[in-house]
This record gives structure tokens, C-alpha cells and sequence, in this order.
């Protein structure tokens, strides 16, 4: 869904939902709610060696290596400064397993078969080219380690009372995401891409997030402060570019949170896969 | 998603998948591919006495009776000749604690507070006022006696490969049964829908279908047998009324069968959700 790309263009990263203090706040709120649900049952053993590629702020990191204490950890990305603040976080969080490295997803500064598990979650929806990283990632990882991949799909979104607005809104996401390069709608085609990618015994497994007032926390920390403050961040560019009009787009947010009423429901799924090499 | 409905008019039901026999052999194929992620989880204590509304040919009756062996089930739909075919799959199944009753859901013949259970599934998505369908089905319901309705959502469908025909060949299905009355995007909304009608402890869940290659199975029998099967279904009266050309039409269908190969997937939802009284 959104955490700092690797960018195969280190130069110039695209990442859609930008690098400001909301977006940080965002991404926090975001890990906080669905660490149940996508990361509840990935558990390595003690001893593993784990990559973890585009920790970003390290809003995953500190959820997984807390999943894991006997577990080491190398988390990577692209960006230095989100690193600093993933380096931070995993200081503050007292977790002594996590070293961090500067290191780019298609130049792995890692030997062949170092790693017994690699973990990607909301980094290849914003890759030009998915397949290759997956590939580059298997180089690292030892034969019969194990890959996981989580991310989101936009188009799996739909809500009541229905907003064509509110859709429109969500597609100018979807529509800026593929103009950066990436594909929001990931989710659906994990299954292929791994297994065109080379991994055995893939398996996929959807998990949906399902909203109404019978789980306000949900409401609030998903729908709320995940999903809708997700595309209101890139209404400035939706709107500068054209996508949609001013009141056009505030009547597709005003869709949102209207779904995030005591008689709205609101429904997104994540999609976890996992392959061996 | 498609049992034969109850029909606020008795005259002329607008059931917009038919009653052939190729509807009756999916709505059999379909109610057995989702037993287990539908029905596992409904079970009625020995003793108790349930209302099941709009049983159609039976394909959840004889699920649900064999779940609960101890219960006994009071089963009614507005059309005799479904009914007849119930009967005889239920007498095949050895089950012995089934009534098929002729009734209408809008003049239920029992007395108030007779049931302690009610069980809707693919009903109230073709009913003009599904919030009085449940109104109607309280008086019926004993205090503390519980509700549980099972509904699609046709809005819920996406695949890989994406497919612009495919989505306007859902939509046509969407759009033909709003004309009949009903409205196939029913599950989204469940939850405020039993809470409207003044149901207590309302909870949804969500029963996402997805299909990849791995799960063959569920790609047959889901993807190619239930849900492309009964979109095929209404492509006649689609193409008659100009909703899709012809070849627009069959691209579509294909689109769907695309996501059934090996490099396809395929996700649906359905809603469950149980209230009392």
C-alpha cells in the first residue's frame, strides 16, 4: 500500500504518497491496525537470517522483529533518511536483531544464498518491474528459503452507500500509482508473478478488511486514517493534473468518510504470498 | 447470489436467472464448491426449530439439515414446482426432519415468536424491500432467536487479467436484476440492514472466494461453474436489450474464462451476517 520505494531510478523516486510528516504519521496508523491481520502469522524461527526490503520508516520492521526476537533481521531501502528514522524507531522499540543498510532491490550488495527468508510488504506496487525484483531477490535467498509478499489492490475497494465520486477519487490513485511507475492493483496478480518468477508452491491468501460500526477501531484506523487519508494525499495532484475538479474530488472524499458512518461499510483486501525458492 | 426468490409478486417473479435446468445444476454446483466456507459454521442445536425462507430447489436446505442433524427445519419458497424439486433432494438425502411449506415471505402463515432461528441465503437480493422482508421475518423469530442472512455482492468480482468487457458483462447482471427489483450489490449493506430493521448484536463477516491455479477445485467449480456461469446466464436478455453487442458480450465472457487459466485469479465476496432478536 505504501511504504518508500526501492526505485529502480534512485535519482528520481516516484513514490505516490510522498515523504511528508502526515505521510509518516499515515503509514504508522496504517501498520498499527493491520498488523493482525497481514502480519500475525509470519514467524521465523530462531537463527534465521531475514531480508526485509523497503523497510522504509520501519513501520513493519518493528511489528516483525517483535514477531520474531530470535530472528536477525537486514532491512533495507532505497532512501536514507527514511532509514535514519527506521534506525530510530528500531532503537526506541529496544530491538538489538535489526541492522539497517542503504542498498537498491536490483543491486543487492549481498552474497547468493545468504538469507533464509525475505519479506516484501507494499514495495512492488511501486516497481517498474516487479518480476525482476523478484528474481534479484531470489539470488540472495538460500534453496528452499521462503519469500513473503504483502500488498494491497486498490480495485478491491467498494463501500455503501456507493460514491461514483468517492471511485473516481480512488482510481486517480490508481491512475497516478501506474504514472509513477507502479501498479496499485498488485494484489490480484501475486500468484503469477511469483510463479512466473520462478517460486515453488506459491500460495496466496486475501486478507480482507471489512469495516462497520460494529468495529469502530477498524473504522477509525483503517477506513479513517489508512484508506481515506491515503488518497486525500494525492488530491493536490489529481486535481493540478486534471483527473478530477475541485468539488468533484472533495465530494469523492466526503464518499469516503460518509462509508465510515454508523450505516456505512467499507471493504479493501491485502493479499499475502508466499513461495519457496 | 441466485436460489429462486420470494417474490413480493406472486404473479409475476422476476428471478433474473431462470429456472432452467442448467440453473438448477449451478445452483447445486455453486452450493457445494461454498458448504464449507458458506455453511461450515452454521449449526443449530438439537431441538431447536428453524425457518429457512426461500429455499428454492434446495441446494442450502440439504446442507444446512445435515449440519444439524438434531434441528428441525421449516423450509418455504414462493414457487410450488421448486419446492417439489426441494422435496424430492431432501427425501434422496434421508432427511427426515424437513417441512416444505408454500409461503410468502410478506404473509408468513406461522404464529409470532415460533422460531428460534430464521436462515436467509441469496434471498433478499432480489426482493423490491429487503428491510421489510426482515422486519417480517422477526415477528416470526422467538426473543433472543437469531437471524443469519448470506448474501453476494457482485460488485465484489475482480480478476487477473483485468478485463474492461468482463466488468461491463458483470455490470449488465447488476443492472438486470435492479430492473427485476433486486440488487445484486445486497451484501455490502447487510449490516445496516439488520440493524435497521431492529436486530441486536449484529455481525458481518465477510467470505471472500479467491481462485488461483493452486486451488483447481475452486476454480471450477467457483469461477467457471458459479460465477461465470450464471453471468453466461443472463447474456441473451442482455444482448436483446442492447445493454452489450453481441461480440462486446462474448469478449466478455471470455475475459472471465481468461482468469480461470493457469496464470489467472479470480475474487468474490459473499456476506454473512447473523443478528437476533
Amino acid at each position: 500500500m505504501a511504504t518508500p520505494n526501492l526505485g529502480e531510478n534512485p535519482v528520481n523516486i516516484d513514490y505516490v504518497h510522498g515523504y511528508t510528516a502526515n505521510e509518516s504519521t499515515r503509514l504508522t496508523d496504517q501498520a498499527t491496525t493491520l498488523t493482525e491481520p497481514l502480519h500475525a502469522d509470519t514467524l521465523y524461527p530462531a537463527g534465521s537470517m531475514v531480508l526485509e526490503v523497503g523497510c522504509g520508516v520501519g513501520a513493519q520492521t518493528v511489528i516483525l522483529a517483535a514477531n520474531s526476537p530470535g530472528a536477525a533481521f537486514t532491512s533495507i531501502d532505497i532512501r536514507k533518511e527514511s532509514l535514519a528514522e527506521a534506525q530510530r524507531r528500531a532503537r526506541e522499540a529496544g530491538l538489538a536483531k535489526v541492522t539497517f543498510e542503504h542498498a537498491d532491490i536490483f543491486d543487492l550488495p549481498f552474497a547468493s544464498a545468504c538469507f533464509d527468508h525475505v519479506f516484501v510488504c507494499f514495495v512492488l506496487e511501486h516497481l517498474r518491474r516487479p518480476a525482476a525484483a523478484l528474481e534479484a531477490l531470489m539470488r540472495v535467498l538460500k534453496p528452499g528459503g521462503s519469500v513473503t509478499v504483502i500488498e494491497g489492490d486498490h480495485g478491491s475497494a467498494y463501500f455503501h452507500p456507493d460514491s461514483g465520486h468517492a471511485r473516481r477519487a480512488i482510481q486517480c490513485l490508481v491512475d497516478l500509482q501506474r504514472q509513477a511507475g507502479g501498479d496499485s492493483l498488485i494484489g490480484r496478480r501475486l500468484y503469477p508473478l511469483l510463479v512466473q518468477a520462478g517460486y515453488r508452491d506459491v500460495k496466496v491468501s486475501p486478507r480482507m478488511v471489512y469495516t462497520d460500526a460494529s468495529r469502530p477501531a477498524l473504522v477509525d484506523g483503517f477506513t479513517r486514517k489508512t484508506f481515506t487519508a491515503m488518497v486525500e494525499g494525492v488530491g493536490e495532484q489529481a486535481v493540478s493534473q486534471g483527473l478530477m475538479d475541485e468539488a468533484s474530488w472533495a465530494a469523492g472524499i466526503r464518499g469516503l468518510h460518509r462509508a465510515a458512518e454508523d450505516d456505512g461499510t467499507f471493504c479493501y483486501t491485502f493479499f499475502k504470498a508466499i513461495g519457496s525458492r
